[in-house]
């Protein structure tokens, strides 16, 4: 077993603390990466909370890593000790399963492992990049580009795939009129990819404070969702709406924004239901739709686009003394637009 | 002005009266049609009872005419006299929005003309096909092949396009899974045109009841929604679900029998909003869509595609002195599968 240092969260409203934890021994077709960098995602909240189901505590949280691989198992191929390389969301899924086989292992239909709050091949509890070290089967690694610094590498493995996959299955190129809502971790990614991927973009924000961030990463347009005379002006304009916030919107006043055969993405999930009225699907054919992340093959397309475009994240690193404190600003979005740990500092 | 013999309605709770109705002298590239048929369509009952919304009776319904036409105006060009034709949903649009430029007139930006309950170009309100005659804009007046009944024909135009053009839209050939929710009017047109596009169809009734006739339409498969382990059974299956029922359904059981990237379709509204698990969408990229009868080309693309694959509605003709009782028949499931008035009674 390798030791790893680590921040650990012992309930809903505990602080966080410095841990030791075992990573297992390398499989043959493991590699061990020494973190460098871990990204904040609002998914670590809300799981360190138990706000989606219970969790086995203690829990370390971040699916957005960035490091070095120091070691590597007897029949790996990939990768060498030396690469920079980076892990996401999930560290395995079944490999057998139509959409495995598709290359789609974030739906893969046995669930895929997540990394962390999951349970691995062996049967233990998967913990995340809010550590030192990290052992992952070399399928699930991503090779992070040389002109991509590992500490805003890192927030691509989640927040980048989670808005460049949706972007790229639903085509947004040649001018289509995208909408990002919301102006965060997420929706300052959405921003970047789809004005590089071709779109017209316009972001809904609550309200004008991000407009010129907004502006500069490449939005055409900026509304204030808080302003209904938004909602008029641009009725049945967008081919595609992302949203990237994942509290309860006005879902029947978004969709009033879409074009013919106009979708209507959501990345996030709210804890209650959403209320629809069909009759808006139905007069202009519109979708509404969800994404979840992208698979192993497309997020290293993702990384290789935002390395050739220079798109990046915003980022603010902290060390790990702050992580509660960074938790506090991200639920008041008082982030631009990232939190990333320097694990360095564990 | 042209007098016809119609059945009209007075009011919600009103029964059904035999009516003298004016239809407008011809433009130039209007046609006169002699109605021979036309079917009841649910629409009718929703609209004869004022559920959507306030109407101004009197009100003569129908949007599935077939008949003879027997007067043309003098820029017609399409039609002769003598032609069989047919007539649907609507009757008029603005033919100048990218909508309908692209011959989506049902999604007219300035809204189409209903057949009945609208608004004309000339500032009179529509009346429908439960009457002997009927004037139409030559550009809203579809051909029928010669080897379709005028009787069978009449339901293809509300029944035949609504279910068609979601099928043909979400391209359901190939061997796809396609789901048909509800064995009534538009659900027994679904199984027979979902079959001929090639796909594998399922037909998803409250009960086994129809069984027999699903199958014998071209259902490979048939199963009771009253059965809790259908949703067991079926969870993950299907490519494309079309629901048929405008009555409220539980969404979010349905949406979990959709494959990676399965839609559902609705092509009616329940009259209230629709409660949806978001995470339903975003697990398997799953959507959830509407739409809404079909384009004019489409509607003659549908006509041609049922007379070349043997398709017809299984009807049940009635007298002009019987919509009433057809209504209640109706709305009790109690019709195999259309009700087709006969207007040579009227």
């Amino acid at each position: 077993m390798i030791n790893a240092k680590a921040r650990a969260v012992d309930g809903p409203d505990k602080p966080f603390r410095a841990a030791e934890i075992k990573r297992r021994d390398l499989d043959s077709d493991d590699v061990l990466i020494e973190i460098k960098y871990a990204g904040i995602c609002h998914s670590d909240i809300h799981t360190a909370h138990g706000e989606w189901g219970p969790v086995n505590y203690p829990l370390v949280p971040g699916h957005e890593i960035a490091g070095i691989i120091t070691d590597v198992g007897a029949n790996v191929t990939k990768y060498n000790i030396g690469d920079r390389v980076g892990v996401g969301c999930m560290v395995d899924s079944c490999g057998q399963c139509e959409n495995c086989r598709k290359g789609e292992e974030q739906y893969c239909l046995k669930g895929n492992i997540p990394t962390y709050a999951g349970v691995d091949k062996y049967g233990e509890p998967t913990q995340g990049g809010y550590s030192t070290h990290i052992v992952v089967q070399e399928d699930f690694v991503l090779r992070i580009p040389d002109n991509i610094e590992l500490d805003v590498a890192a927030p691509l493995l989640c927040a980048g795939i989670t808005t460049y996959s949706p972007l790229n299955h639903w085509k947004v190129g040649n001018s289509k009129k995208v909408a990002i809502v919301g102006m965060g971790g997420l929706g300052h990614m959405a921003v970047q990819i789809a004005d590089a991927m071709g779109a017209e973009v316009t972001v809904l924000s609550q309200t004008l404070k991000k407009k010129e961030d907004g502006i500069q990463l490449g939005a055409d347009n900026y509304y204030a969702t808080n302003n209904p005379e938004t909602f008029e002006k641009l009725a049945g304009t967008f081919d595609l709406i992302l949203n990237t916030v994942s509290a309860k919107i006005d879902l029947n006043a978004y969709l009033g924004l879409l074009t013919l055969d106009g979708t209507l993405v959501n990345v996030g999930a709210p804890a209650e239901p959403l209320s629809l009225n069909v009759m808006n699907l139905i007069g202009h054919r519109r979708s509404f739709a969800g994404s979840l992340i992208g698979g192993i093959r497309e997020t290293q397309e993702m990384l290789d686009f935002c390395a050739k475009n220079d798109i990046a994240p915003k980022i603010e690193v902290i060390s790990a003394d702050q992580i509660d404190e960074a938790y506090k600003r991200v639920l008041a979005s008082d982030v631009k637009y990232r939190f990333v740990i320097d694990t360095s500092t564990m």
